[in-house]
């Protein structure tokens, strides 16, 4: 048996589940047999993570019936038409209500088999196993699932809580450089939002992270967990103080659309994301420059960029934000900061400044 | 403002809503305005349906926001392609998490556009206007919503409550006659399963109804309406008895798959489906011959087939059914009957019966 060096649980009622953080745990068996109700087992995961942990998932797994589906790698491919080689697997292997589905891999994995499970015949058992950074801190806790539109990232999808998260930071080993970096925005953003000593804990500690020392990455992890599954249990649905986790989405998700999807990485975007509702902050009094500051060095030393890409014009800008799920009503809702670990959902601002910021912004303080 | 003639409540705690029967009902604003929270509507509707009442429909909306999406006549279109097609006009329209969309049509587009609200945006307001007799006694009612796979119909999709069902009995006038049968077929199904005085009065009103008497016909939406929320109501998940609804449904769906959508209606499919369950709970020594006789007298006489097409053999019949959603592990469970208003869902049946069913089966009593 693996010891579980952590358990974090996402509190909502009926649909409570677990977080299991440690090292190795892709190969418990234990935490499975606990989770899944009957024999069917379908890994979705995808041609990068596949070739590293589907077979020390598969070895765990004995004794269940268990097939797999191998999606390309990439946000490009977060699209209905891909989404739909899951059922085509699910249905030609004949697997039926009672099945189960497990994510293994990255954001993109977890998004859409997760949407799978949300609808595959109305909805049938799912378990994330998140291979990324960025899945085990943001993605893969609390339930958003879906796939990208054309014309707008996560348009179609649902929300679909898995029956565990099973989180080894054993596979962070694997991750590329460019993957920790865009995993480490999110962290960063748990700091910003709501959790200024983490942010100091993160500002000390960001070569160590860098490093994958495995102590410095375990606390990064459980923290974070524990920072979304408090605002998860408070607002699972989005009605309201969970719009601060979007801190820095409104912005990046118009540059991920804006540059098709695949040359950013949602972390790299979220990254320059915050950078500009920082600056917008700052640029409506709300913010000191010299904390604008800090934030943005602390982004530059975890290997984010903190520069929009030269291709997107203002114009684009507000076009691209304008189909943002956070509009409401025509009016655009934006998570800006009053302090590190402060932060509001406002649709209150000077539309000047967020001009500014959208048409002037470099990076630099202006 | 137009007179309700009827409402009947489907009572699922803070997701219950309204069923509001009544001839010219499409062209009531105070229903809308009672259920619609923000300006943005969308109406989803079919190139059939759309110039026969997308106009009273607009009329009565008088202040709103209306865009509409015109989407292709038939099952063979409830595909994830086409699904695509309200995402997009949603977004081009720069439609946000607070708009409503409305499902002017069929079951077809009932089924899309409630598959579409469940999942814009992770979910949006829903309202159902159902226009054939089918979608207004059975679909519009209950919260599936979905699409279909080319390896099985309905196989991807959600449990989505609607605000509220406007059934305006006036828009049967145009249905054609196949339709019309087609939707008797399910309410047949209602006296099968579990109303034995109403399966009598329809045997009395067949012809009145065929004639489309307007009293006769919102007699049996009401009652066939009744039925359908007392069901749902009790299981809305279909955990238990909501299955006994899918009396014919598994045959049926077998047919449909195996001819292609689109070749035969739904209704026409689980007309047959009834009585292949019929012939079935005979074999198995469950039902009397002469109540078979009846049940297809009734179903003939609603101008529906009473034998499965040619073209599928007993062997593509099993393989076909085994995709069903009603298959638990492997074991395949239907509904059968022990006599009018009376059925059960089981899994606990002689095989060779089955298979003779599906080999013998020639609508004649053999």
């Amino acid at each position: 048996m693996v010891p579980v060096t952590d358990k974090v649980n996402v509190a909502l009622g009926e649909r409570t589940y677990p977080i299991y953080i440690g090292s190795g745990l892709l190969g418990s068996s234990d935490i499975y047999r606990q989770h899944i109700p009957s024999s069917q087992v379908m890994v979705v995961s995808n041609e990068t993570v596949a070739p590293l942990y589907l077979r020390q998932l598969t070895d765990a797994l004995e004794g269940f019936r268990i097939e797999s589906v191998i999606l390309p790698d990439g946000e490009q491919y977060k699209t209905l038409e891909v989404w739909n080689q899951i059922f085509t697997q699910l249905l030609s292997k004949k697997y039926n209500r009672q099945c189960t589905i497990i994510a293994l891999g990255g954001g993109v994995v977890g998004d859409m088999a997760g949407f799978a499970a949300a609808t595959y015949q109305r909805g049938v058992h799912f378990i994330q196993a998140p291979t990324t950074l960025l899945a085990q801190v943001d993605s893969s806790v609390g339930g958003k699932t879906g796939v990208n539109h054309a014309l707008g990232k996560n348009m179609i999808g649902a929300f679909y809580q898995p029956r565990c998260v099973v989180v080894d930071i054993a596979t962070l080993a694997s991750l590329d450089q460019r993957q920790l970096s865009a995993g480490l925005a999110e962290v960063i953003k748990y700091g910003l939002i709501n959790d200024a000593d983490f942010f100091s804990w993160l500002e000390e500690h960001m070569e160590a992270l860098l490093a994958r020392d495995g102590s410095a990455l375990a606390y990064a992890v459980d923290r974070s967990c524990r920072n979304k599954a408090k605002v998860v249990a408070a607002d699972e649905k989005e009605s309201g103080q969970r719009a601060l986790l979007n801190l820095g989405h409104t912005f990046g998700h118009a540059i991920e659309t804006g540059m098709g999807y695949g040359q950013w990485l949602h972390g790299e975007a979220v990254a320059v994301g915050m950078c500009m509702a920082a600056d917008m902050s700052r640029r409506l009094g709300w913010l000191e420059r010299d904390v604008q500051t800090r934030i943005m060095a602390l982004i530059r030393k975890a290997g984010l960029p903190v520069e929009p890409p030269a291709g997107i014009d203002y114009k684009q800008f507000l076009s691209l934000m304008g189909v943002d799920k956070k509009v409401m009503d025509g009016r655009l809702r934006l998570v800006l900061l009053k302090a590190i670990g402060s932060s509001l959902v406002t649709e209150d601002f000077d539309q000047t400044e967020l001009n500014n910021t959208l048409n002037g912004y470099s990076g630099k303080l202006d």
